[in-house]
């Protein structure tokens, strides 16, 4: 693979993307620069051989092609539309046909909710790098940012670590953390995911605990 | 004074607080607590002396009784507005009246755009546990909780830090760290508040450069 072809996809790839409606700050195309600096991260990282880079920054700029809200009924296959967008797509842009099955494949299979098991180290690298972005401080940003959108609570007054009550990131952004983000790092399928995954949650923690400290600091 | 008399009254100053309409969820009762808890942590930290906790204590809860949009024309009134409301409240409700002057200076004095001196040891421990409670872990959420509900952007794409740019708190949630948050602590009244408003200032700062170095960190 040379970089070239690296470069000279890149902006076909961002033109897709952005031909698609985004809205909010939370999930625009940032966020897809940063889910393809993770993967380029753990590609670097990855001891055991050779992801298809093209493949991997292909699906990183379209896995969200189609963005369905969380109450949205067809929510679960939004990933499958978002790789049936793509596929389209990348014909119509010449992108190598070999390659298109591996694409689609690592979109089906990056979300939560199709519950599709990723097959192939490039959409195992593409789930890690898409979920490393929630871990991070953009990620935490994000997190507050979409509450303040959904006007949810910052955190439960009397109890924000959920101590004697169970978790809700619906009413409580801070609860977020625990229900979903803590949860992530088990979940990577690479190594070198799970290590950034783990450093990134520990600071996680370690704010939720400063934020616990601060908000129930009072007599 | 009597620990006992901080007793008596915390709920009566709570009161007072809720007879006001709150209502998003960086503005709440969570705020005036923890303004009291930071002024509690000021005034153990305040070498030469002796605030009067009773003031301290009533002017926390009742800094923010007529708060006001950024954008409203009578912004600047807000805190002597409140220092009005307070008053009348405290009265009522049978606050020692020789202390009534102290509560309405701290809380016309704790406001930015009010442009009023604290001359009182009370009036600037409450003026640095508000302006602390910005530079927290909840200062933090806060900050992107209400960049979400005015759906502003959470960073400039291209350059975060705004190297090449000028700051715009109005348009980059990320900009208000330096726009306003990184002045609160050279502004600080109390040498307890200046100390913990660098502390909690610094780690603000390395959550903006490990934000832009992931925003920033593609190619």
């Amino acid at each position: 693979m040379k970089t070239d072809m690296l470069t000279d996809w890149q902006p076909k790839l961002l033109a897709i993307a952005v031909a698609q409606p985004h809205g909010d700050g939370a999930h625009d195309l940032n966020h897809l620069h940063r889910v393809w600096a993770n993967a380029r991260s753990l590609m670097r990282a990855q001891a055991d051989g050779a992801a298809d880079p093209l493949v991997v920054m292909a699906a990183c700029y379209l896995h969200d092609l189609v963005n369905l809200p969380k109450n949205h009924p067809q929510r679960a296959s939004a990933s499958r539309l978002s790789g049936a967008a793509a596929r389209t797509g990348l014909q119509d842009a010449g992108f190598p046909a070999g390659r298109l099955d591996g694409v689609v494949h690592a979109i089906e299979a990056h979300s939560f909710s199709a519950a599709i098991g990723a097959t192939t180290l490039e959409a195992k690298i593409v789930q890690d790098a898409d979920r490393l972005d929630g871990l991070g401080a953009v990620g935490l940003a994000r997190l507050f940012y979409i509450a303040g959108q959904m006007s949810s609570a910052l955190a439960d007054g009397a109890d924000p670590l959920a101590l004697q009550r169970p978790l809700d990131d619906r009413r409580y952004a801070l609860d977020h953390i625990m229900v979903k983000l803590s949860k992530l790092p088990a979940m990577m399928q690479t190594d070198a995911g799970r290590a950034l995954g783990e450093q990134r949650l520990a600071r996680l923690m370690a704010f939720r605990q400063e934020f616990a400290a601060e908000w129930t600091d009072a007599a």
